[in-house]
């Protein structure tokens, strides 16, 4: 049996392991799709360029996997993860702006496979309402406090500009939504209780031309 | 004088001031637009939700900043800021891949504003051949060999499926772009020398629900 949900999900997990979680996810998806029953963190840390006893110890964050020298069962640590990560049940999402990055996260057919469903998009431009992204009606935003309050939704996609952000945010928050995935380039305010998840372009970049710059630097000296 | 390029640089900068730099970088933008000459790091740390003693400890692994009981100058921090960030120069960048996350990121217009430049596209469907997306021509992917050829290219954006996206690397490694914006979901492989910034949209999603089980196990306990 894995114990994984026992008082070790007490602690803070660092930053640094959230962030790998989805990949030991991916890959061992990936895995549970060939023979290979079982795993060794020696292995896994070559697939992933992650040492061996990184992943013991991220692993560990989590309850006790493994056995000395026989490594992982894939499906048992798969099964593990999936559900460490929330991913063992599904998820009602709503979209607020249909501009590009929305109509690219509406049209990311690989989150439905996880069990994250768009049921409503909604935009503040008139000239899109009634029109048709990825399948769904877009509506006017007037209509999202009303949504909200007939439906359940778990996580808010913000995909508006900068100056509707915080607005879309605290209607969201006001109607008990307790995840935002936040595309706009914006720093929310939202409740503790709520979980924010920021996709910041320019931030990305900016962390690029950072190394790039790092990079330089070390061939001057 | 601001010093920040002195041996502090040769440290390993950690991965959370590494992320913190464009908070700060943004913050201290808006900032200098406004007749505050002068930020002490207990307001820096108000406005960013972030402690005093973090701030002084990120900008400390930069070099000198600021003076007791006086705080820091704006415009000396921004530009010290500016410079570690890269952002002095110009940069040229290619995108490949001109889906809806490519057309996406093609339409960012705050990144050219900061010097960087989408000067081309490539996509790998012959529709899309000619046709134009934020006022550039798209061009064949078979064409990029010969673009990267005849330009220095700083920066090469992927935003193409999973499978096309190794290649395009690859062939980017090859006529030297020594940073790539990975937007597709895969871990490239690369040599050490290029810097790779992943945006994998899928990830990001996955921490957003883990958090969303954790705080569902909190209150249940």
């Amino acid at each position: 049996m894995v114990t994984f949900r026992d008082d070790k999900r007490e602690k803070m997990i660092p930053q640094g392991v959230v962030s790998r979680l989805p990949v030991y996810f991916r890959y061992l998806s990936e895995l549970a799709q060939t023979e290979d029953a079982r795993v060794s963190s020696a292995q896994l840390g070559e697939a992933l360029r992650i040492t061996a006893a990184q992943i013991r110890s991220d692993l560990n964050f989590f309850g006790s996997f493994g056995q000395q020298g026989l490594g992982y069962r894939v499906d048992e640590l798969l099964q593990a993860i999936t559900e460490i990560l929330g991913l063992d049940r599904n998820y009602h999402l709503v979209l607020v702006g249909a501009g590009n990055l929305g109509r690219a996260v509406a049209s990311y057919q690989s989150f439905r496979l996880r069990g994250f469903t768009i049921k409503a998009i909604f935009d503040a431009n008139p000239m899109l309402e009634g029109s048709y992204l990825s399948g769904r009606i877009i509506h006017s935003v007037e209509r999202l406090p009303q949504y909200l309050k007939e439906h359940a939704v778990d996580i808010g996609i913000i995909a508006t500009p900068h100056q509707a952000s915080q607005e879309i945010c605290d209607v969201l928050v006001a109607h008990h939504v307790k995840g935002i995935w936040n595309f706009s380039p914006t720093y929310l305010e939202a409740p503790e209780s709520v979980v924010v998840e920021d996709m910041h372009l320019t931030d990305s970049l900016l962390r690029l031309s950072f190394r790039l710059q790092e990079q330089r630097d070390s061939k001057e000296e």
